[in-house]
């Protein structure tokens, strides 16, 4: 197995390599669209498991809305359409029939065009509005807490394994609301959802902030978000949540009688994570030997290697093993027993090092004579020897203390490479030399925020939750500031 | 709430109001496509958790392909190509831009055609094919035993709830073998788990069968079914597994290295059910008071409905209420409290029944005095009252009770309306007078098949696996026929 381009030799063809060589996902034949293979899968569906629990606990409900939009509707919020028109694959015919001049060939037939043409949904709040409008009469329809676990499309030019692909699969929420404070406490909920399953299952540091009006999501009043720092440095955004106000009510003239008698218009939540996060664990966690997964989120958390010369050797270790699977199972530990006589052990050690299985239990006939067993951690690449009577306790207290490492070395890595600075130059500098999350004063307006794009690449990733009140000057303007946001080159 | 249409009166109306009022789903602004409501998916959801645990133990793994085939794939195995081209959403365009002349609107931008178009996949052999041949070089890459969850398209003209519609969500399996045998042998596993599913959990027996060749799948060289009848008489295909034979490795060149070091096309199955099964659920046993769940897919398996007068006694009621839950979820019950002051218990008596709730609870105030509680079942409407230190053991065994019931009333009725007949006349008659399946001899043409289904609408809903050898003679050639099949006006 060739071994993987290094981090430091090119981040971005590491990331590539990793995502096809540890059978994560892999190019389809359609542009810009990727088969997500069965070890990437899984771990999706961990994760879409986990939000899924976590949004039913919350109140949420899942439901179905239709893949396509018909044009009337999906320009009715008209922000929200000229923010996604671009990027629209559009349905314009409903029948193909053979080519006359090509037998065995296709072509499209020109009588089945749809007199109006249906753009596959790139998010769906204008399907799901147009549908609200009969659900709601009285403030007792309200709220609607619906999700829908869906694909969309947004036909982007330049694509990435996860990060990017003009198919996507992820959640949607859109929730309904009589209040306007109900919806903000709804926007706020969720993204603190998201930030909690980003830091306890992906065990991946977020910082929870407000996008600038210039970031924010086309129709939202106000957009939160989670930003998480990549091993280069970057920001990968990895959940929204917004604020919709009545935009959408309005454009589908959605209103109920209010407990006044009054006719209002409903206000609007929508929150999304998708399949980038994939792409965030990927990017948050792995090292140039391969994967490195928390073990919450890994299809395998243990894997058995044995190391042995002849069948009754392996014999011997099977009797052992079947031991540690039952009691392993017993504790909810996946476990898989890689017995398989077509690849040596040191192959093996590689491909789970590559697929960041988080812990390796190796056994071989002087581990049966001493009554041991070689256990490895994916993380930290160290080895311990274990009794085999201590086997399962010591796991089971070692995967959360894994889980716990992996975050504290990414909460490390950010407060190392997260700057605070004064000017602009130094700004400059620090993105340059250094790179990572900058913490300064911005004036407030799109004209700054917009220069500094401009000339450095780096956006306001976000305005944190949790920023304090400081008076400051801003970066270009030197006008007063009276809190930090946080810029970063982003993917 | 208006009455619901009875069976009797108009038992298509019957279905479709049901499916309304019931909350499980609506048209959407869509042509043929249905909005999947809260309640309504939330049965899918658990036949969907339940199919997708089958088929993890039976030894597959789930992944995604996209949603879009280029023409040029999807034309490659030209039976399959052919057997779908008329109900094709085809992606044209990728871009919107601003209608100049219409301020506001959005209109198809000329300059963004793709050079070649994109299906909406109405089933994903092609892409899923053109995918395999990456990733089968020796007969130890098989075999492939993928399974994927996904919507589809199929533009039809005609669409009903659940039945049909434009687009649908389901799974669909594709195993790729190194022997004939093995594939076969996988095809017939599948239809098995079908059918496992459709009577354990659905409650709904079904009829394990092989499709004639005019029925087939477009592309196989075998179609295995699951049959179901509807209270109606008609039949429903309620699953099916294909046999494809070599002929998507041999359109998408997928060659493996066998174990003499020969050469090989790979075999193949497919194998898929749907949102479809919803429809089937609901017309196998629901009645004219509504939806009739089996406790098995029931999202809420007991409702309990106080009758109370003012607070003091709906707070007494909740005491004993509470107990009850604690003791329905300890073992693993889903129970739902409805204390709702807006409606009155007659009304929530015929909204849960609506909505096929098993069991029903009512607790009022002469209860609170003897120490019971009245216990409805919804399958038979009939009450019991139950001792309160009772109440918990009492609805654990009814529901595997009322699952079998409900099955067994399904059996019964299918019994009833299944005939068998030895002349066309015969045949004629029941078909026209009685309804129903009917059993009858072949001669095994497709000329006397088409002549049938011509002058009747019934067709061969499939050639029963468990038929027996038996001497006979065809209803319309008077030819020797070795078994019988079962014909059945269809959905």
């Amino acid at each position: 197995m060739a071994k993987l381009t290094s981090r430091a030799e090119d981040y971005s063809k590491w990331y590539n390599e990793l995502v096809v060589k540890a059978d994560l996902a892999e190019n389809s034949g359609v542009r810009g669209c990727m088969v997500i293979k069965p070890y990437g899968y899984a771990i999706w569906e961990k994760m879409r498991d986990e939000l899924d629990k976590k949004f039913k606990e919350t109140g949420h409900q899942n439901a179905y809305f239709p893949l396509f939009v018909p044009k009337s509707l999906f320009e009715a919020e008209e922000k929200n359409a000229e923010g996604f028109a671009k990027e629209c694959a559009v349905v314009t015919h409903y029948r193909l029939k053979t080519d006359p001049n090509n037998p065995g060939k296709l072509i499209v037939d020109p009588e089945a065009k749809l007199e109006e043409e249906l753009i596959v949904r790139p998010t769906s709040e204008a399907i799901i509005w147009s549908t609200y409008k009969n659900w709601v009469q009285s403030y007792r329809d309200l709220p609607i807490l619906i999700n829908q676990w869906a694909n969309v499309v947004r036909w982007e030019m330049r694509t990435r394994f996860f990060l990017r692909t003009a198919e996507f699969l992820w959640q949607e929420g859109h929730t309904a609301h009589a209040t306007r404070e109900e919806a903000v406490e709804e926007t706020e909920k969720m993204i603190e959802v998201y930030a909690q399953f980003a830091e306890k299952f992906m065990a991946m540091p977020v910082i929870r902030g407000i996008k600038t009006p210039s970031e924010r999501f086309a129709g939202a009043d106000e957009t939160y978000c989670i930003e998480a720092m990549m091993q280069d440095g970057k920001a990968l955004q990895a959940g929204t949540s917004h604020f919709l106000g009545q935009n959408f009510a309005k454009a589908f003239d959605v209103k109920f009688t209010n407990k006044e008698g009054k006719i209002e218009h409903a206000w609007a939540t929508s929150w999304g994570v998708s399949t980038r996060l994939m792409g965030a664990l990927i990017m948050a966690h792995s090292d140039d030997q391969g994967l490195v997964l928390p073990p919450s989120l890994a299809p395998i958390q243990v894997v058995i290697v044995p190391i042995f010369k002849g069948e009754e050797q392996l014999n011997q270790i099977r009797e052992v093993v079947s031991e540690i699977q039952v009691k392993l199972k017993a504790k909810n530990i996946s476990v898989k027993f890689d017995d398989d006589d077509q690849n040596k052990p040191g192959w093996k050690f590689a491909e789970y090092e590559l697929k960041g299985v988080p812990v390796r239990i190796a056994i071989g006939a002087r581990d049966l004579e001493n009554g041991t067993v070689e256990i490895a951690r994916r993380d930290t690449l160290t080895k311990e020897t274990v009794t085999l009577d201590g086997v399962e306790a010591y796991i089971e207290q070692l995967l959360p203390k894994m889980q716990d490492d992996i975050y504290n070395k990414a909460l490390n890595f950010r407060t190392q490479n997260m700057t605070q600075v004064e000017t602009y130059e130094e700004f400059k500098k620090v993105l340059e030399e250094k790179g990572g999350f900058i913490s300064a004063h911005w004036d407030g307006t799109a004209e700054e925020e917009e220069q500094i794009k401009n000339e450095t690449k780096a956006t306001i990733r976000c305005i944190p939750l949790d920023s304090i009140e400081e008076q400051g000057i801003s970066l270009i303007s030197r006008k007063p500031s009276n809190k930090r946001v946080i810029f970063a080159k982003a993917y």
